[in-house]
């Protein structure tokens, strides 16, 4: 059995690790911290998870025995933990935006953070990266609204068909963290949509500089806070530089995607539903279609903690440890 | 008093209709129409209205004894109702689509109906025809995604700053009327986020065709039906063609709104939300942000049942009658 | 004009006497106060409120120029700026639970608190208490859960039906403020219901207290927070102690209740619906059911914030001050 | 590979049955029937079930080859179905309440219905009649509302504490089923708690039925229809005849579920939440709280769709074809 950590196991990702990790038949979790939490039963915090039987611990780095950690720590203080494990030659998946990015001027120019330790990481998006994660010690988990975003891109950005992509996405109320905020309170996200961050928002350059791995792209990026619990729905506005058809643009995709485990590309007249990924790993992208202005739309579904975060992240580890990518990852969506 | 009627009242904007008129000082609703709850009391299919002491009837045209009629009738029944109640000296003002278009063509194209009978008729916004409406027999009420799409795009395509918008619109379910169906199913909309006609809706040509009485501007648009039960947040993408800041476009629709009674500009870094606006006959506009790509936002707020259909419909009678257009329209949103 | 000040402007009750005062003929807001948001436009915190020029203010009860104030302050804080305000002959309606007992042992019981100073107060709910509020320098907003169950149970205590009451009831978020927590943090109370202080809640002891000033009754109560944001649905569940058929109870309301302008009994068939009140001062009751175990069934619907805090609020102030009680509360219900 | 039918596959029921059984490793779906949507793939009808490569067929109950069907049929439709099946030898797992009475005139007085054909079932709640369901040829799945109600009613009936019990459920909507209604549409149901069959749900006498099995126990149920798509909060109302602790009633719910597979006695402080058994198989049960008065409350949550269904109704496969109970039903419910 693989032993597996988590660090920063109190927020939602580390409940969705869990969940995923639990009856994985490979892997056996050794530990979950939180300072918050320690000593905390996991069930008293992520109240689905009644039959583990797992404390949380505030526990150094350097005293977790495992053999792969995922750090599910914010932005600014992976960078903190991250180089300290892959030294001692454990694996690691980070879930944090320290490792995304090739450029380290973009991200210190969008996280306002000097970075203090640039290491080799593989940025974790299986359909872009197999290969290379599979060899990996250290692998940068996709932020969600990229994932959504990118895999919608990729078919268009490769073929050249388009200079520039609107990405007009909406996002569940979970993507905002365990943390209650004015912006997560019922009464102002129920019965509302919220845009924000309307041009600044951090995933922008992230979904930019992979997309610009497949070809010349400018990206423009506008998130919403809508009233849903998990998912996203990310609708992509561009206007291909050729003439082309909805069929060929349909054609496109369901070629560039046959042979990925989890990615699905909906036939004609299917809409992608965030119920049809809820809780599962898959994401679902349909509605190819031009209108009279020779604008296309591409609209893609996942659920934002599982394909945009903790699915994801145990996908990565499946493949940097040997095991079958779909591994603890079958399920389906949770519809309706 | 001014002896109004509607004919189409168990609806969604019928409802709203009577609500706004049942308290207007010089207003008396002389009849309500419907075929399916004739001589039912008003108050079993809009409980909210207890103390209305009416009935709804099933009443020709030609029998309402009125001085205003509003037929909140679906598209293709106005026109066999209308052009009848014009002839006698009624005024109407129709909530449905068949009057909306100066080019009978577009009409004829996107809602696949040979056109019976066209009429002169004034296109309802307000802001577009005021002084025209005063004068007016027959008002053409907005579609409500239109609403929102057109007041926020005006002064873009007035100054000429724009060639191209992308309206990325997203509706509360009220939009889709009072009839139950699988897209209004609560198990499939709850928690979930629907792209439509997504790039066919027939509100499309009709912002178009209004856009371009400002200036020369070519519209794609996508709507998306929200858990949400009022409301239309419509978030603008558009390039300026010409080097412009965020604030000069504020400064801009500040001064284009100033005197509008509907309608306000709001302050750099407020966000238009839908509580602000539910239930009442105000447009909120903001967000003019320009991200590094150069492209521009701007988004709007409606209640698409009130500003998107029976409020502006209330303040078209108000216009045509000379009263105040602001009789019995004051009431600002429910927030939260 | 009535000058009128809210002594904690910034939260949901606040807001709400904001927006029912800001249309009602006698009343001038003089201030509104925030320690908080001390300079801020009241706009930028109740964002309906976008056409008020008010800023709030962070000022001391006795620095306050007005002829009434409301007191929209937590339990605890009241008792500390009441006596104050009353000494100066300033007319107050105090919307927290500090002066709703009779028993000030109960209070200090249920609220875990010392009671500083004890005063005169007369209970506002005008159904109880009308006359005696005319009089009142002090009046005691009744809590939101109380308004619902008390006039749910009042005729059926009066009658000497009924020895014990449960009152289920299930309300909105707003009725937790305008603060983030945990519970109201969207994750988790979206698609969700929660019962909460299952048999402890401070409304309990309040709703006992006053339904015993009609009978003998002993009364348990449990709230539910529910995926809604403003409204209390209560289903008051009792054992009648003599035979009683429906229409009889149904016929018992409906006397009771005739002359009240605020309380509608709605017809046999009909359900007391939330968006029929929402937003509005009234309260519907309805479903006079019994069961073959002899079991009633009485359901009551109020919006928590209006007729459960502010829209009272207003109500008391319009009877204290010998203005019509409905003046600026006559609009209907939201629906839907 | 045990080989087994769906009849009536298209419903809410339907699907969850094929979500559970499609990584079922004993058993094969050889047939999903639909007269509706005969010929059509299943993943149009569920767009969760993308990979599953079945089609409805429209197939007679005589021309289905298998070794167990489910009738996911309406009441009054599987009587006509299930005697067939069964005479054939096939085993039959029935969800509709046809064959979930003992006493079929109570079933005839609720259901208005002639049962055509009673038959002997065993009533497929596993913690009731776990030995005799392993033995049976016909199991009737019990109602979603009776297995919330029965399951938190069982220790306090079985051991003599309590004469009556109120039940004061809230139901997600797609306990409604996938048929578009006024109920079920959006507008009115989102941000609404709605009451319905007050005293007069069908579900009533099968809950008593049931529970005076376990001793002499009068039943009173009131179901609200709530804006969640799945769960079941079950709010347990009763008054002990006898002195009893929180602790003791707890306890006494520890030792009699301790060793349930899918039944979970939470912690004092813990409240059952729908998010926690949200698309699982399990039933949480807590808050043991009595009141001032001697009324006891005890909480359940369930899946209405699940463990209320189709869960359920897969553990009853497993235990009459000699698998693990929980084969296939391990999931945890989807937090957040």
């Amino acid at each position: 059995m693989l032993k597996v950590a988590i660090i920063g196991a109190s927020g939602y990702t580390g409940g969705e690790l869990l969940r995923f990790l639990k009856d994985h038949e490979k892997v056996e979790v050794v530990a979950a911290t939180s300072r918050q939490y320690s000593n905390t039963p996991v069930r008293k915090v992520h109240p689905h998870l009644q039959d583990l039987d797992l404390k949380f611990e505030d526990k150094a780095p350097g005293d977790i025995d495992a053999d792969l950690v995922f750090t599910a720590t914010p932005h600014g203080a992976s960078m903190n933990i991250v180089p300290q494990l892959v030294e001692t030659g454990v694996k690691v998946v980070d879930l944090s935006g320290d490792y995304r990015f090739d450029d380290i001027s973009i991200y210190e120019k969008w996280y306002g953070l000097k970075h203090k330790k640039p290491l080799d990481a593989v940025y974790g998006l299986p359909e872009m990266y197999r290969e290379e994660i599979k060899k990996a010690n250290l692998v940068a988990n996709p932020g969600c609204y990229p994932t959504g975003s990118i895999l919608a891109g990729i078919p268009l950005v490769k073929e050249g068909l388009v200079d520039t992509i609107i990405a007009d996405s909406k996002s569940g109320v979970s993507g905002a963290g365990i943390k209650p905020t004015p912006a997560t309170h019922y009464p102002n996200i129920s019965d509302n949509i919220v845009p924000y961050a309307v041009t600044t928002h951090r995933h922008m350059p992230e979904i930019q500089e992979k997309l610009q791995k497949f070809g010349n792209v400018r990206v423009s990026f506008t998130p919403h806070l809508v009233p849903v619990i998990r998912g996203i729905i990310t609708t992509l506005h561009s206007f291909p530089n050729q003439e082309v058809t909805s069929e060929e643009i349909q054609q496109m995709y369901k070629n560039h995607y046959q042979d990925e485990p989890f990615v699905r590309v909906l036939d004609a007249g299917e809409i992608p539903r965030l119920s049809s990924v809820r809780g599962s790993n898959f994401c679902h992208i349909g509605c190819f279609e031009i209108d009279d202005n020779g604008r296309l739309v591409v609209v893609s579904a996942i659920d934002n903690i599982a394909k945009g975060a903790s699915g994801a992240a145990v996908a990565n580890m499946n493949l940097m440890c040997g095991f079958p990518e779909t591994m603890s990852l079958e399920s389906c969506g949770l519809h309706p």
